[in-house]
């Protein structure tokens, strides 16, 4: 679906919604239905499907990723989706209202597939995430993604791991047979969440430079090697501050954030992205669970030398406490002392320790430091020592 | 009360307890219903209420502070109190336990006694909040405080501002009648909350230096002036990292690190703790309410050219609000750019921000950077934007 624009910008009563007619009023000329073609960049020209070509004297490429559909038998058929952009939400959502869908299978293992867990509950429908892997969203530690997968069970999702599909077919008794490695599901709906790929097709044939992650190269101001011409979101490539390198990370709060300062830029007002730390979180059922920095793995990829601690603290000061639980866990690096990544899981208080985390990771705080950080305490939000300080101590007393 | 060691400490089936025979098994010699009459420094020694002397190579000073009890007329009486430690609230609940009290009187406006409304409404006793200011939590933005005192009243806590307690006496139909200069308030129980004062009545007499502030003077080791002697907690001073400078700043998370560092350079493990950067928080009723850096007056006082903008934004992603509010409010330096100070208000996600505002106070951070911080975003925790993000880019423009 790449190159087209706006093409969810249409009429309705619940959605947004900006018309091509709205925007004209603000002398913006919006196209929609109408891909890209091709860019010739020395001109400055964009080859329009419409046959037209259209000049232009700055261009951003927001070409964004897509998602990725498992190359099985049946990954087209109707009642197969991908979850990537609102176009997909609606599609799924008339679908789940219109096909009398009793059971939904997830395919991955991804935070997204997570979060759809909740939602497809939610709505009624019996759910199963399979995954080829042991365990989901391996970001996270394995005393982490137990906690997850036990969640998983108790909100009565069936966790299917170790489980490869292998073909979709039209069903009987239910709208579709998945056949896999271990035996058929049965399924109405079937969402594939398995990764998404950057859109570069029309960057590469514009020329322009792609960063060893495959996405497209650009510098703080979001410039890409071509003069005039920018790029920002899930097609490009950010800064991250605690690898010290360009990588590929396409979350959505980070799109934004290069959209501005590519803006600013084209405007006439300098300004640069100072770039990520990594920070990511997600919601499943009654758990908060966030990360941010590098997980040890990274680490040592990235020539860090790290160790790490894991405590289970406390959201709430402990004469509060009703058996509440806060995972922390946290990455330093032996030679330079620093804080390289933490990740926390609990019913509350997560998000707001990887929060925090993620500010320390900004400053290149050491670990000795996280352990002394002034946080605003009060029993109902943590102990005199924050589960962050038991941590970063644990971690100290290990490098 | 001061200088009174283990007064808390006794058996009891509810409470902790740590008897001086618990502590002998580990080699400590706690002596309880001792008082310290006296310090020789020179000697290192202590004089004891028992008469009796007690040698010493290193004192901790850790005298704390007490709760300060307005100077009128019936102050003493039983069912009068102030709420500083243990035996306090232990003395208040078995008064309320016993003596059948329905109103309960506050005196005062500080974070405490926000806390204690909920405690006591949650007991069931009607509560009244008496203030002889306009507005209580004053360090919080006035656009705050009015959320808190609607808080109040829907929680149904009279609020009674502008108010001058000028006597207590035994009343009739309630155990007492608080005489004020607008009218008479009946009461079962007072509490008293208008502030503290440090105790170094002792360190004086030891010849410790004291800083400006009237508290211990200490260094970064908690050392003070007195070779052999720290002090730790409630009476002495902490470096404020914004201000740069020492202050008092009594606070028990605070207690908790300086005892945490004086232990480890006693025991010959050097350490230095690194001071605040002024983070607090409460809880009244459905609200968090959080603060950290400096006020625009402190920093005002301190040399800072302060600029400052509030922006009321939302804890949860646009499409998952329920009409949740998000206050945040920053203060930003307009000579160096840097931020100097934040506070918030909300349902939810307020410590949370100021949580990680104060990780971005302590590192030093300019009001530039926080406008692009990489924070953990997810629609159940936050927007795209988070309101951090939003309230710094609102004070980057005036500055």
């Amino acid at each position: 679906m790449p190159y087209y624009i706006g093409d969810v910008i249409k009429e309705s009563k619940k959605l947004v919604i900006r018309t091509p007619e709205n925007f004209k009023k603000t002398g913006i000329d919006v196209k929609i239905k109408t891909r890209v073609d091709g860019v010739d960049p020395k001109k400055g020209s964009l080859f329009l499907s419409d046959g037209t070509s259209l000049p232009y004297d700055v261009l951003v490429m927001a070409t964004g990723a897509e998602a990725i559909r498992l190359d099985i038998p049946g990954r087209d058929l109707e009642g197969v989706f991908v979850f990537r952009d609102l176009t997909d939400a609606l599609k799924i959502k008339s679908y789940l209202n219109e096909k009398g869908c009793r059971k939904a299978v997830l395919i991955g293992g991804g935070f997204i597939v997570m979060e759809m867990c909740e939602a497809l509950r939610n709505l009624g429908l019996e759910t199963t995430v399979m995954i080829r892997g042991t365990r989901p969203v391996v970001r996270w530690d394995a005393e982490f993604t137990k906690m997850i997968v036990e969640e998983l069970g108790k909100n009565n999702v069936l966790f299917l791991p170790e489980t490869k599909p292998v073909a979709i077919e039209k069903g009987k008794d239910s709208h579709f047979v998945l056949r896999t490695d271990k035996g058929d599901v049965a399924a109405d709906v079937i969402l594939m969440g398995v990764g998404i790929r950057h859109n570069v097709d029309l960057a590469q044939s514009a020329g322009l430079a792609l960063g060893e992650s495959g996405a497209i190269k650009v510098d703080f101001r979001q410039r890409t090697s071509r003069e005039g011409v920018y790029a920002v979101g899930d097609c490009c490539e950010v800064f991250h501050k605690v690898a010290g390198r360009w990588v590929y990370f396409p979350l959505g709060d980070i799109a934004n954030k290069q959209g501005r300062v590519a803006g600013q830029n084209i405007g006439g007002y300098p300004a640069e992205f100072p770039g990520i730390v990594g920070a990511q979180a997600f919601k499943v059922f009654h758990l908060e669970v966030a990360a941010t920095g590098l997980t040890e793995e990274e680490a040592a990829k990235y020539g860090f030398q790290p160790v790490s601690a894991l405590i289970w603290g406390l959201p709430v000061g402990r004469p509060m406490a009703k058996g509440e639980k806060l995972g922390v866990k946290l990455v330093g690096d032996k030679t330079t002392g620093k804080l390289l990544g933490g990740q926390c899981i609990g019913e509350k208080g997560a998000v707001q320790r990887v929060s925090s985390l993620s500010v320390a990771l900004w400053a290149g705080l050491s670990v000795d430091e996280v352990g002394y950080l002034d946080l605003p305490y009060a029993p109902p939000f943590g102990g005199a020592w924050d589960a962050i300080h038991i941590a970063a101590q644990s971690l100290r007393g290990k490098m």
